[in-house]
């Protein structure tokens, strides 16, 4: 059967700072700039998860769609929307939170949940004009 | 000569329905949900069609856009617009049209009209939320 | 206070035909052209709907956006979305459902529920080429 | 001269948390939900500032949109891109960093920078599904 | 019958400088900066063109859609795309091309096709962020 | 450390026209149509540059977006905004300015001052409608 890719959107809103905690303001100020704000500002993440695989004969569905979005939503949205990442989010304790990372924690968190004969994809908006893609590798 | 993409947005507004013919409603229901309501939904698909080709030395074109723009009205916007998929495009006569399975279709509707050294890649938009890819694999 | 127009985006995916019952199919196409293929065809409708009213000093709301989203899901989405607008939905039984007569449908079915004192204005998009605002006028 | 409305569109990234004071985090929870989280959240507001007036006969402009661009960086952006609302930015030390309540403030500190005959309208985003408008009433 | 506003976007691309030929080249730069390059810039303009009026009890329609895009077509479209808005198009033979001015004489253009008992308003993006409104006023 | 795309959006504004200079006029509107308008037009070019890299331990980051958005603007943006990319701008001088040509354009411009281990790639949309990618093959 072909393989096609189908592909998510959904969404959150948070809080971060970019930092480490072993450095000072100040390094962390010429490293990460105004995003080191130590009283944090925050986003609304827009997130793309694409699943690639063979179409079912029975279905024509790679993955249900609303499977997916049911995932999205308990893995991703009630554990980052309206939340702090660098406080309330336990990935995040000792981890700095910038769009790279927490693209690695979503692919992590959705990996162990997905048929394994399916190729998963993240893509994640920080802003309109920022974004980041990861793939496994 | 440098190898390049090109990409063409195209849309069509059609209804349909996800269902099998050899199923019950009770069980097109349990698998497709709303979107085996009997009586069709609809969508505004959005189409975009990719080219990968090198750049033509003569003309600085990998493929003429606006000769690509007639390719797809007549393959798929004549073809699928304002139309009912299960009923009026022979192609989902049995064929159940997930966005999958149209992005299948329209490859190949497009695939034998372009030139055999040029790599095609199909992007669906079912709604700005759900889209497939495909690309011939 | 100062009087603010609060906005909330929503969609619903729906399937229409244009016609009169009263008329036959080619003068319904003389008149409605392919928007009155017999089959059907369908849109993503995107939503917006504005009330206007002064900030609440206790809250600084005009209205608690959260229940202006549950009231569109009751009212609007579970009424429309996926449905058949013609068959499905009684206000279309015997009115045509172009998208002016889906805005004066919805700004009453809204309207109802809203205080008094909050202006109401629906804007809604047939396609993202296509769309109509009605504010009870 | 004709009287033309023009518009600029400008963002800013920040935190913010929806709380009164003098209540407790539970009546703040009851009233604004997941938005009181005390950690804070945050988004990518979206501004859109609006200029009513009539046209030079000199230059054709309403207003150089360019000195209007300056004008939202150096009052606004300056004051409340990557910000804490609540905490960093003095307008917000007792006032509660609703869209309504921003939109108010965003009017007056651009308001009095602004030559008196034109008409100024503030449009803001907190996300793309949510967003307010306010035009001095 | 209810007061609905219908909307039609449209898109051309053209180039243009802004400047008045009886100011020096220094003149212009310091009133329109880089707007004013002698060898011309240029735009992807997208247009929308809203139509305000009764509901039609025939067919449900304000306006018919369809006949706005083919006016639209060619009082705009036909006129001004792939055009130097400032060597190829008449009306600006003599008036500099603000989005202010051009969104003045696509209202002038279209106004005398139309018929009178419709309001009619302009929207004109210059960029994604810069626009402007005109309403006959 | 994990491999990931960081993306960064920008845009400049410009004029262009596409010919030959070896061919006449005829022969350029044969095969350019009216791309080809020996007065111009131009276009709204949006930008994407994305870069491939593991994630650096130390900041989390695969390449500072900050420095990027620096880069694009002195390579990219200083010089093809508000520009005759025919007349003003040196590698257009003999080279057709397609899409094509200047997505290659682009990425050798920013290729040799990024790190010999980021991969990079370019989209530019020439119009919402019509765009490319390139990545060096």
């Amino acid at each position: 059967m072909p393989k096609v890719t189908v592909h998510r959107k959904a969404h959150f809103n948070a809080a971060h700072r970019l930092y480490r905690k072993d450095w000072s303001d100040e390094k962390n100020f010429d490293v990460f700039s105004k995003c080191s704000n130590p009283n944090f500002h925050g986003h609304n993440y827009e997130l793309i998860v694409s699943l690639t695989g063979e179409i079912s004969k029975e279905t024509g569905y790679v993955y249900d769609l609303g499977k997916l979005k049911d995932l999205i939503k308990s893995e991703v949205e009630d554990a980052f929307d309206h939340k702090n990442l660098n406080i309330d989010v336990k990935e995040f304790k000792d981890l700095n939170p910038t769009a790279e990372n927490i693209s690695v924690v979503i692919y992590n968190k959705l990996k162990k949940h997905l048929p394994k004969d399916l190729e998963l994809e993240i893509t994640l908006y920080e802003t309109p004009r920022n974004f980041v893609s990861y793939s496994g590798d």
